[in-house]
Order: structure tokens, then C-alpha cells, then sequence
């Protein structure tokens, strides 16, 4: 409840502030002799990045994963993997209007309310930019669970809907926000595919409890459902009991064993106005955040994996 | 992630099948010198009882709490409470038809996947009676934080929309479906008042977290968005970041002090037919979960609650 | 560290006070389809009463085991256990004394000191009366690791030394100080035999330091040694490295497949004097102590055991 | 039980292999606004290196402490705290023939049993230089019981008995072990005073349960006893129940607010041989591990003061 560690067998620990010296995490409980592949784990944080998408924030760091633990010959150790990425390019001139004016909807205030001090250079662990030790631990747990397939697609941005991730027309609508000094939310709708039977437990950790524990753990999600998602309330018994797939992959609070289904909603970052236009910040946190929404659900499904073990003869 | 126990400081872990000898909780974290009220805590176990609403499940157990440890006069021991409530009408004749059938949306088969046994009796572990524990600890946890008021509502069962609330029209829909053998979903909208400013974390458990952890932990939850929910995905920047309140009473993962607004989804109760029309059981679960969404809530603001007196001097 | 829960995969909680309504454990992680014998459960409980050692404390209560959940057919369902045995004889008056006289030695005042309220009718959670809820967790521990075998062996008692565990001039002995108003300390000899190798971390929870901790929280337990113990103080690194047997069976705080060795240092218990006489106290706590030893040691082998599977393909 | 975290509250996650890029840890639950003197982190880092005593291994690293994360401006923010020291001399050549020659009493063949892999080039997790992680923690632990005075005294090493401390003598002593490619166990009596009363729980989690955790976690320890130790096995009730003094501070598990007193017992570090005369290994390893003997307390009782805040109004 410290808050920074999230698992209980496959543990991630994660540390830094936006404007530190470093981001970085921890990862205990990763099994021995897996290999690892450090350009695959780079791919992954360059997925979060500006890139593929044009108008995300500014911020240009490169990201570059750095192994100081766990790892050796290319072979996981079965010890604590330490990985860390340099804040390098900690300009904090973007957040001196920020700290007289504290963002609604954003923790500029709350943090201090917490905890009586902040670092006001920027987000601290509120950033966004925290999610990099989600995405380096997100590449390890999908090592121990390599047939599983987590796809989460873009489906919404602001007025855009039924996306199917992001084209061109997304892309001009995003121009279009940043230069405004606007910025949208969306929806993201998620695929899991080939989970093994029997993950996720029948009490408080239900996999669509910890699921969502993961998922509602990222800064802007506001909002989860499985299944068929709005339209359970709606609907009568008979409706939904005929067909498995309206659940969307688990029943009980455990999977079973197809494929699992749910939908994010995500609001519009909170920097608007001269702020965003000048500033680095994304009109929409939609496009980065799919690795990051992956990461989590590979994190917490691992770690289901691995508990599941414990179980069997 | 044996999934038993939820919470950190304050530590809930329930135990109990349907048709066992009795249900029961232990909660170890509990403050030393608290008067407890055993009428009281009666008093919130009833509520998720038929009685109040005459239609639901007809299992009509005395579900009388039995306080085994922790509580000495009338006042907490600083020592772990133990509470159990037998099972006494542990009828499971109705259940020979889901031995061989399954209930779709159920726990029936993926309990036997997980664990490759199952209690057929009834639910096991995935029955609502296990919500009894969650009460019990409920009742607890409010005696920490008394000045948070939690009020949750039902605002949808099936086609009746904008509900305020069980009346005689919803009472009458119910009764329809009790006749029928079938059953409904709904809405639950949530309202906590007075929580104090600083509870939650900003990473992984985010008071956004941590509660959807706690609530789409109950069997039926399908759902959960704060704030203004839906409406974000379409919303740009410059419309919510105007209001505060459109956060619900969370930003960045952390309690400003205002009042908290969520909204769960649930689905309908996957025993329908002939099984339902003759079986125990409720045309529709809200009327009774409305008092296990409180007292998960009470569970997870407790937890933080504690957590938050280990940062201050 | 509320302080009543050990273990991490197999989770044993314990509650119960020594004069409210009943002793119980909660155990979270119990694999499931594992036969229980429920007789052979209480011949574990029998081992920690009086009867065998017929000068042991005369509270002569029945201890009878009930199991409330995680059982069904005598087959664990993976599910919680829950078991608890009543308080029948509460008698209280013995405790009148001590109430205004705190025993020294005791957690008579310090729990007071903690938690500003106490049951002043008997022990309270420090009463040797919880370690039943020990050796209910400590049969089902033992019925996931059969093959290992601990055995504890009273090895001196206050002036006998090298002993061979108790015999009759032990018996004389101990009736000698039960008419006194005495009581004495001693040691137990620990061996453990065929520990699966690996078990244990190279960190914090080495074998020997979560074995200490399971150990030490006994509450006449004053001090742990392992393989040749206090020798290690003077010998030097030749006299000892060639021989693997003066490690005692862990190497780098993981078991090497060989026989693990300890002792323990056991102080008298602090009841003495009239109280003693006239009280259902023991004039040494050892003989009941043993199958305590020895189910504290199998929770925390099995613990390391269910987490070793994690790392395994 | 991964075993690289220690700590409820106060979580100490570890992290580093001898050979590896960076040893480090992570701090999670320390408390926000409090002053960190990096010159004071770096004094408590050099004491457990050569320097004041010349005999120690001759791997003269730096171990300059480089902070990430968690402290701004010289003060704690209550984010976690991330700390790492280089591994600047990674000269593996002296374990050439440890990776043919497991040592016997060390992890080199146990952490191959265990995981199936070994970073050969060294210690590993098993390495003593692990330990800085547990300094730089102790330092920030220490912050937070600022009043609380841990020390650890040499009082045995090898046939030099009743020591207070290493003087002239004892330097002899040890040069003369090293020429002879010898090595020494002994004994280190620990003093802690102004303890306030009421750390340490009644079940588990009794205050010498949780201090044997944490000194047994140090590698060549080998045994703990509180209090007047191996006495207490021939003393009787009478002999030890009129001065508190005997229990060494505790009681019931409980800090009684008087000074706490235990014993460690290590062995001779298992290098020894042309090896040790060669390599850069330490003759004795009780110089430089008095820190980490100090440190590892302070997070105890850190961890247990932080606690026993969530049970006070």
C-alpha cells in the first residue's frame, strides 16, 4: 500500500520522478533461464514514444534501458532485474505555470496534500513518465507467459469514434487539437488471447478485479468494463446466460480459457490552453498509452501464472 | 494472491464455502479501543438480507455474526477479530441440476478447471453468501473512518433507468421476473462524502485502483468509472478541466476532500428458467449488494486511511 | 506485520484469545484434492496437551478441532481453511493475581504498553494456548511436503543436560519443581531430513532467517543456533570448511539437500511461586512445546517449497 | 518470500549481483520532509569497508552511493527512495577456481541447485557486498528513529574472547590469520537503547522473531540469542523472574522501553587456503559487518515504529 509494488509473486517495484535523476523498477520473482532480448525490451519503450506518432509530446529522451541487475549472459538469473532509464533531458521551465496553477484533474495538488512537499519541477510519480518501468516490466512478464496475446486498439478519440486505431484522419484530428492548445480523451478496447484456464482467483482477486486494479493504476483511465460492458445493465438473464462470450473470457473471476475482453475509458490530459501549446505535453495520452495498457495486463496475468503454479502437483 | 485476504494495514481475509459449516472473516489491523456495537453490526448483515426487499433470494438464513476474538467488552483488542456466521440451511438440493449444467457467466465450471475439485453443494467460494465476510469486515472498517459516509444507489435494474432508489414500480418489475425465472442487471451509483484530503497513492494503488480492485471483486460487477464515466471518452481538455468535480473526487490518484462519484455495472444473475423459478434465488442482486459495495468501500478508505498514518509526524 | 499472518504463498493467519470463545487459523494457499485425516490432526493437537506429560498445566480442555471451510469430503478444495477450537474452561480467577502483578518476563505489561487495553482474564494472544493455531497449520503443512521429516528433541531441562528427550528421571524432576513453585528452561534439538535442495532465498529470506523468525516467535523461544552453533565462534575457516555436515544442512541461506540442524534456547517460564503452584501453569514449558517447533519448521519449509515451484519450468 | 524485500511499511528491496553492473535498493514507505545528509549516507557506506581496519578485502571500491530517486533538495518527498553503487571492480579472476570448486559453508553450489544458473563470475546475491543495500537503508531508517542508538560490539573473534571492540591486539590477530590464507568466526553483543515501549507484535511477528529475521538474513551468522542467551537453558523461573533486565528488553514479544540486548554468533568465512591468501577476502568478516548488523536493526525497529503508528488516534 506504499503503493509502489504491484504483485505478489512476480513483484514490480517501481521508483523515479519525472525530473530526478532516473525512472526505474525492480522486478522480483522473475523465474531463471529465461533469455532476454535487449532490443526487443528497447522496441517496447520506443512504442511509448513519439514516433510512429508525430504529435506527441516533445519530450524526445531516448529511452535507453539500462540492465543494472538479473540478467547475465543474456539469461535471466532468477534474482531481482534492476533495469533504469536516465531522465536526461529534465527541462523544467515548461512547469513553472504549473506550480502557482495546479492542474485540475491532475495530482499538482493532491501530492502536496499527501504529502506536504513535491517535486514542483514536474509531475514527480504522477507523470506519465513513470509508465517506463511499466513497459520494462510488462517485457519480462510476457517472457514467462509468451503464448498469451494482449492487443489493446484505440476505438475512440474525442468525437472520433468507432476507430480502429490510429489513421491518418486520427492523426490530423490530433494536429488539429495540439495546435488549439486542446486535448481529447477516448476509448481503448483490449484483447486477450490464449490465457490458460484457471487464472485468477474466486475471492478478492478475481482476475477481473486485479485486472482492473492494473488498468485504473494508470493516470488518465477512468473507467473499466468487461464483456459486454454497458449494455450487463440492461439486459435480462436469459439474454446473456445463452452465450459464454458475453462474459468476456472469465466467469467467476476466473478465466476460462477464452478470449478475454474488456473496454477503457480514458479523459483528456489535463494541460490545456498556451500551457499545452507550448509546452510538452500530448493532445491525447491515447497513443502511448497501448504499450502501458498491454504492459499492465502482461504484469498481472504473470503474476496469476505464477500463483496458479503453486496450486498444481 | 491466494486472494483471501485483501488490504495492507488493514487486513481482511474471508474464508467460508456456501454450504460448508459456516462463513467467516478474520481482520487482523484492527485499531485497539474501539466500542463495538454487536446490534449495529446485526443490523448492516440484515440489510443484505431479504426483508427490506421481499423478493429476493428465499434462503432466509439468521446469519447471526458470532465474534470469536478481538473484542473484549465491547471494545476492540488491538487483536485479530474473528467472525463467523454459520450456515444453517444448507439445503443443496437445488444445486443438482448446476452439477451437471454449469450456469454460463458463472463460477460453476472455472472452479473446476482452477482447482480441479469443487464443493458442489452449492457456490463454494463464488457464492454472494460469501459477502457476508465483507460486511462483517465493512462494519469494522466504519468504526475507523466514521465521518465518511458512504452511500451507494441504485439508479438502473434492467429497463427501469434513472431509478432513485428500490420503490413499489421496481419492487413490482422484480416480482415479474421472480415469476418468470428471470433476472436482471443494473446500475449502482456511489457517493462518499467527507473523505479526507490525501488518501491513496500515486502509482500503483491509486484510490481509483485500489477501490475497482475492491468492487469488481463483488461476483456481479461487470463495471466501474468515476467522475463523469462515459462521458470522458468524448469530452476535450477544455471542457473538464474547468471543474473539479468532474474527477470525482480523485485526481492523480489521490482524495482532494471532495465528494468521490463512481458508478458500477452489473450484470444480471446467471441462474434463469425453471432452475430459478423453483431455486433460492434473486431475481436480481442489487437490492442486496448495495450494502457489500459500501462495506468494500469502507474496507479499501480504512486501508489507506492507516496507511496515510505512517507518512505523517 | 499486524503480526498474525506468516508465510507468503502458504498463508497462516491466527486469532483467537486465550479466554474469549475460541482459538482459530485461517490458512490461505492450501493446494487443493490433498487428503485430511482429521484424526491424524488430532493426534497432532493431542501431542501439545497434556497426557503423555502428565505434569504439564492442568487447564484440561478437550482442544477438539473443527473445521469450518476448505474441506470437503475429507479433500482440501484449494479454498480456505478455516479451524477452530473453543474455549470451554475459562476459568479466570488464576489470572486475578497477575493482573495487578504483571509477570516479568511476560507480555503481561507490554500489551498493555502496545495496545492501552487488555483481557485481563488469562494470556490473551501471548497465552501459550494460541500455538494450537500452530499446529493445525503445521498438520496441513505437512501434508504438502510428506516426505520431509522434522523431528525436535529435548536435549536439557534447567540441570539435566544431554538428555535424550524425557524419561523418568525428567518426570521426577519436573513434579519436583511443579511442588516447588518452580519452573525451568532448556534446549531442543532440531534435525530436518530430506529437504528437497534450493530451498530458500540468497536475500533476506534465507532458510535460516525465516526458519528464526517462524522460531522465535514462540514465546519461551530466547535464542536459535544452526550446524554447529556457538563452536562457530572460535573455530577457524580451515576447521570448518571441509566439512559440509558443520553448516547444518544450508549453504548461502538455501538448503543443500542434506539434514538441516538447530537448537534452541528456551527460558522458564515466568509464572513461578505460589501462582505456580496453586495455577494451572507448567513447571517447563518444553514437552508441550515440541510439536510446536515442529509445526512452525514445516510452515516455513513448506512456504519455501510452494514458492520454488514458481521459479520452476 | 522472493525474498528481496524485508519491510511491512518500511519495504527494503534489494537488488545486485557483485559482478553485475550496479548493486542498489529501493526504499517504499519512507516518510516524507525529512532531511537526508549524503555526506552522513556515505561515513555509514565507508564503515563497512577497509579503511580503519587495513585487513579487510583489498576490493578497494569507492562504494559511492548515487541517490535516483526520493529525495529533493536534501529531502525526503515520501516517493520511494532508489540508491545505487557502481561496481567499478569487477575483477572475477580470483573466482576462476570457485566456479570448478564450489566452497563449502558458501551459496556457490546451493544458488546452482536453486535456480539452475550462476553468474560465475562471483558471489552473486550470496556476495557480502549485497550488504551495502542493507546500509544505505539502515541510514534512511534511522532517520526516522533518530533517538533509537543501535550498537554492535565485537566480543569474541576466534580464540580472542571477551573483546570490546578491535584494538592493536585483535589487528595482530587478524594479519596473521590473513598471511596464513586463515580465517576466524566470533561473536558480536548488540546494545539498543531508548527503544519506546510497545514495538513488536504478540503472534508472529514478536520483536525477537523479526530482529532474528533480520540478522540471520546476514550471511555468515549463524545463531541469536537475547538476553542472557545460553543461561537461560539451566536457569530456573526463580533465578530469572525478579530482574526484567534478564529478557533483554522485550517481553511477550513487546519492547518493555528498556535497553534491548542479543548476541550473534558468526562463522569463519568459507575462503580460505592459497585462495584466501591470494584473492581479496576478508580473514574475518565481523569488522565490516557491525554496519550492516546496525543497519539491519534499525529497519526492524523502523518498520515496527511505523506500524504501531496505524494503532494509535
Amino acid at each position: 500500500m506504499s503503493g509502489n509494488t504491484f504483485g505478489n509473486i512476480f513483484k514490480v517495484t517501481s521508483f523515479g520522478e519525472s525530473h530526478g535523476e532516473a525512472m526505474g523498477v525492480v522486478i522480483d520473482g522473475m523465474p531463471p533461464n529465461i533469455e532476454v532480448d535487449t532490443n526487443a525490451l528497447q522496441q517496447e519503450l520506443d512504442r511509448r514514444r513519439p514516433g510512429a506518432f508525430k504529435f506527441a509530446t516533445s519530450r524526445n529522451e531516448p529511452d535507453k534501458a539500462i540492465i543494472l541487475s538479473g540478467v547475465f549472459q543474456n539469461k535471466t538469473l532468477g534474482t531481482p532485474i534492476a533495469v533504469i532509464i536516465k531522465n536526461t533531458n529534465q527541462k523544467s521551465e515548461d512547469y513553472k505555470e504549473i506550480k502557482s496553477n495546479p492542474r485540475v484533474g491532475h495530482a499538482d495538488q493532491t501530492t502536496l496534500d499527501k504529502f506536504g512537499i513535491k517535486d514542483h519541477r514536474g509531475g514527480g510519480r504522477a507523470s506519465g513518465r513513470e509508465t517506463v518501468s511499466r513497459v520494462i516490466a510488462g517485457y519480462f512478464a510476457g517472457l514467462i507467459i509468451p503464448t498469451i496475446k494482449v492487443h489493446a486498439l484505440i476505438t475512440q478519440i474525442g468525437e472520433l469514434r468507432e476507430l480502429n486505431g490510429i489513421d491518418k484522419e486520427v492523426e490530423n484530428y490530433l494536429f488539429k487539437l495540439k495546435t488549439e492548445g486542446e486535448s481529447a480523451g477516448g476509448e481503448v478496447a483490449v484483447s486477450i488471447k490464449n490465457v490458460p484456464k484457471g487464472l485468477g482467483d474466486p475471492c478478492f482477486d478475481k482476475l477481473k478485479a486485479t485486472l482492473s486494479h492494473a488498468l485504473l493504476s494508470i493516470g488518465s483511465c477512468m473507467g473499466i468494463s468487461f464483456g459486454i460492458g454497458e449494455e450487463f445493465k440492461s439486459k435480462l438473464g436469459s439474454e446473456i446466460s445463452t452465450d459464454r462470450e458475453n462474459f468476456g473470457g472469465i466467469e467467476g473471476g476466473i478465466s476460462n480459457g477464452e478470449e478475454i475482453c474488456l473496454k477503457l475509458i480514458f479523459k483528456a490530459p489535463s494541460t490545456v490552453g498556451k500551457n499545452a501549446k507550448e509546452g510538452r505535453h500530448d493532445p491525447c495520452i491515447l497513443p502511448r498509452v497501448v504499450p502501458v495498457i498491454e504492459s499492465m495486463i502482461k504484469i498481472t496475468l504473470c503474476d496469476h501464472y505464477l500463483m496458479q503454479k503453486t496450486l498444481l502437483r
